[in-house]
């Protein structure tokens, strides 16, 4: 009970209902659990190249010949590249930061792994820059200090649209992203 | 009671609590509801040229020297124009639709203003279209009609930006936002 409340989410309630449940299940079934902790602690580490989750290192992403090594999505964290994976729209390949700056948090630049991404792009090749850090302040400041890093690079640095999110209402759009929508309209 | 029930979002309970307070209130306070409805009703009309809800017409928008009118924003609804203006952000004037095309609701291009949309643009003097109708399936299906029926006049169409809410994290945005955000991706 005491190492399942320690988990996020998880309180006194759904720690004793969770110890009870491997108490009354097979052991087969709960000693599953203990060997795909202790695998993953074991056989996942961070890619060398993009920084990404991965069991082999460089990753499949990174090693992967079809896709586009001179584009590179640099994202917060390796949930974000799953989910953009999700969209089978990214041709390229990724660099995961591990966070973003966050003065308030303590984090800063040399936090992340953005002297890496110097690098890889100083040894060539890299053709974009996409920022698809999140919208938020910390994404934004994050992103502008890239953009600054990079700048003598000369590598053309994008970030991914901002403005009314697909399926929803004008309606319940805040100043700030119509703000985004207004000052980022396009020809249609 | 049988008159607030009518009302959106009243149920007889509500309908019963708000006619007791109506007869439990001053009987100027009370009339005071009853005589801003019949003035409401009375006075308010659509502007005769962007159809916006005003008391003159035409409103206060179209006729104000200081906005620039060869830019019209297209919207569906007169609150759409309310929430546009509270951004301050828009120096053109507006053109409300009245609604969105939508054959599962009957509701076909002639029940909505595009007529007197494609007769303004007509006239003259509109260098810029933003359509501003909502990121739905109708609200770009209408979108998309306006655009055809007014190609032969050669005006620029443009539309509201897409992509990320601002201040929402990845994590959150669905495939749908995502695309919009990769595909509208924009130099930064």
């Amino acid at each position: 009970m005491a190492e399942f409340e320690k988990l996020p989410g998880i309180g006194p309630r759904s720690a004793e209902r969770l110890a009870f449940h491997i108490l009354k299940s097979e052991k087969d079934a709960a000693l599953g659990l203990a060997s795909a902790i202790r695998e993953v602690k074991e056989n996942v580490r961070h890619c060398r190249i993009c920084y990404n989750l991965t069991e082999a290192d460089p990753c499949p992403i990174c090693t992967d010949a079809k896709r586009d090594a001179s584009i590179v999505f640099v994202v917060e964290q390796p949930k974000d590249v799953l989910l953009l994976e999700a969209t089978g729209l990214v041709r390229g390949v990724y660099h995961v930061l591990l966070g973003h700056i966050s003065a308030l948090d303590g984090i800063e630049p040399g936090d992340l792994t953005i002297d890496a991404l110097v690098a890889r792009v100083k040894k060539g090749g890299v053709k974009e820059i996409v920022l698809a850090t999140n919208p938020t302040m910390e994404g934004e400041g994050t992103g502008l200090h890239i953009k600054s890093v990079l700048a003598a690079t000369g590598v053309p640095i994008t970030r991914l649209a901002r403005g009314l999110p697909r399926g929803s209402q004008i309606e319940y759009a805040n100043r700030a992203i119509l703000q985004d929508a207004i000052e980022g309209r396009s020809a249609f």
